[in-house]
């Protein structure tokens, strides 16, 4: 029987054993939803505590169900593993590992090299391959493929299939997630691309097939560059509109009425997250290998890159229109998550701004309801305080970086001597809210 | 009895005498709008023969249907003149003049100056006056409101109220026009601000109230800024992909089966009509005034504006495939209309494409549909061929500029030595196509 005969047969018996590796926010829901289609999956992480987390049952990951991350478990569908040697039992592996960028904004792509290294090394003949994470075009062809066919001695077309097939998860997004979101897929090869399709349909409705990986890569990269793209463009906007004193918040409320050719994008202190911040720099940076300037992105990243700096300059305003210097002045943050109602603070521009409060002489705290404590990258450490009257009034200046749904406008109006909103949280404010 | 409660009245009664300045593709269509809910409308225009056409009931915009014009004009609803000063009888007037921007693409505002000083020579107590012109934020209240008020003799909020609403028009759009397109309205005064929703409710259905004029000219330029800087986006990361051998239009495929957070948009040889081109560049005017540099909507001018040159290289770079140089060659544009189904070819971006080949020795021709004949900003002027297969035969070189519905990809591809696809009109090119 052919490899792939072998594959499509065990796919249509529900015997595929499928290997995730990586157990993050995109990796371990992806695993539920192949282990809810009573699919056997095993999780591959480096961290210990991961895994014992999943094999307890216990949920670490907002977009989760805890009951459906314990009922997997507790069935058998899911298990997890630090051993990448058990790779070698996979007939099927998706990697969802981090493609973060380094302090000078160029891609890190170490976990998918070791990931593909530990997949190589432990490959059998007629595995299907897929990355997840985002990267640049040609990243499955150029990258992965010599790595994995140098580890394993196989052939990709023959011995096993490798594909690109982008995550688009929205942490928080109630309406969307793995199993009804649309996944792009491109495979190196036709029966790659047949079998991959035969795979991803077992836990997700639609699967959209493109001629290669590369377009693939492209798909997600455009999608999140459309995205900071526009915040950029709305934040600078906003500055402008600060300027002229035209209240920005209202300007894109009307253009909503506009029912056709208009998305609305806010304005807010910079762009976090895991995705939009990072995304459209893989694309620059192997622009450049073709002699190609991106210049809105670069222009984007620019903006985004300065937005903690207006922002330190708003707070330092609105602080100097009460007679106060930032240094010597409490400042107290609301909401440091990257967006509202999770628990995530990665790349949240809260940080940076906090950070530089901080280092001229501001006295910085801050509360969250979703994050206990964090670590600006300055090294500062701060724990959540409550939210309550005693400690609004006893800030110089109350700061919203976040617009949980939680925060009631009016309650925080009413108890701070001075607000710098941030995120339009104050619908109608008085003369001591400062909005962006 | 007070202006307001007369003005009202008069709408009440439907017994407002209404002018609409400017009988182009935004006036005379808001016109006949109005004239259909029975309202007595005086259009002006500068042209003779458009007034005449008008009086004559004969249409001459594309957006209006032939037998909606003759029906208002010949029941007495809608009539036009030349003579501004029949402005004295008019209860309100709407102001859709042109703004366009000079060869230095700074805002030329003398059309919005001379209906401010007709109409302030001309004005009558209790007069409510709208300018429907996209122009910078702060025109109405800086730039009009002292014109008018110098001319007539009388003041806003007493004697006359000033408002800007600014028009949404898309030509070609089958499924929104004037009645049903919701209007943004900002007014000097409140009490402007209820007359202006009171006159502009007789003939459309949504109108959404802003604070201010300033706000509702910021709202029209967020609007076509946004997709300026969407089309440039997506004309950047095309001249990449076609590097990065990379099909554009399959990536934006396949990234609008994402179900949220993004809205596709189409590269093209560049921007054309009388909206995108110029709007956001009335906002990069008055920043300046505000010590403001827009570096998005610079970042995407600069990139449309090198549009027309990236695509003369495309058709040299095909034409050198097939051992040719552009001079002498013979090259074929199939549409000149700045968009599809439309009879418009102001701000085309093939016009300055025809001009480069030209210019470089190539045979110029082109054919469309819907534009018998053209001048190009160099001078050369042509008349619109026959779409044949001896036409497209002869050609050494065709440029899809526009895709108009009526072509079809597939005998054009038959009968052409070389296309050059700057619209994704050929689905499945052979070796012969070369797209953007």
């Amino acid at each position: 029987m052919s490899n792939k005969k072998s594959i499509l047969d065990k796919i249509a018996r529900n015997e595929l054993l499928l290997g995730v590796v990586g157990l993050g926010y995109v990796g371990l829901p992806l695993a539920v939803s192949f282990a809810q289609e009573k699919n056997k999956v095993l999780g591959f992480d480096k961290s210990e505590p991961k895994v014992n987390k999943v094999n307890a049952g216990q949920n670490y990951i907002g977009d989760i169900e805890d009951e459906d991350l314990k009922d997997v478990v507790s069935k058998g569908y899911l298990t997890a593993t630090t051993d990448f040697s058990t790779l070698k039992a996979c007939d099927a592996v998706l990697i969802c590992v981090p493609t973060p960028l380094d302090r000078f904004r160029k891609p890190d792509m170490t976990y998918i090299e070791s990931a593909c290294i530990a997949i190589g090394q432990n490959l059998k003949k007629g595995t299907f391959i897929s990355l997840e994470s985002t990267t640049y075009p040609t990243t499955t062809k150029d990258f992965m493929l010599p790595i994995i066919e140098r580890e394993s001695g196989l052939k990709q077309g023959e011995d096993f299939w490798l594909a690109f097939s982008p995550e688009r998860v929205d942490p928080g997004n109630r309406d969307y997630k793995t199993k009804n979101t649309p996944k792009v897929l491109g495979a190196l090869t036709q029966d790659g691309l047949e079998i991959g399709e035969a795979i991803y349909k077992m836990a997700i409705e639609n699967v959209h097939l493109v001629s290669s990986p590369r377009v693939a890569e492209m798909v997600k990269i455009l999608e999140n560059t459309y995205r900071l793209v526009n915040i950029s463009l709305i934040n600078e906007l906003a500055l402008l509109a600060g300027k002229m004193d035209i209240n920005i918040w209202e300007v894109i409320e009307a253009a909503k009425t506009k029912p056709f050719g208009f998305q609305a994008f806010y304005p807010g202190p910079g762009i976090g997250g895991h995705c939009i911040p990072l995304d459209p720099f893989y694309l620059e940076h192997i622009a450049k290998k073709f002699d190609f300037d991106l210049s809105m992105i670069h222009t984007a990243g620019h903006i985004n890159m300065r937005m903690p700096h207006y922002m330190y300059i708003k707070i330092a305003t609105a602080l100097n229109r009460h007679k106060k210097a930032v240094n010597g002045s409490k400042v107290l943050f609301l909401g440091v998550a990257y967006k509202p109602n999770i628990d995530d603070e990665r790349e949240s521009p809260a940080l940076p701004i906090m950070d530089t409060v901080a280092k001229k002489g501001g006295v910085v705290s801050y509360h969250d309801p979703y994050i206990p404590e964090i670590t600006t990258e300055n090294g500062n450490s701060f724990k959540s305080l409550k939210l309550d009257k005693e400690t609004l009034m006893s800030a110089d200046c109350v700061v919203i970086t976040t617009n949980h749904s939680v925060f009631d406008g009016a309650f925080i109006e009413e108890h701070s001597k001075l607000v710098v909103d941030l995120r339009n949280v104050i619908k109608e404010g008085s003369d001591n809210v400062y909005k962006l």
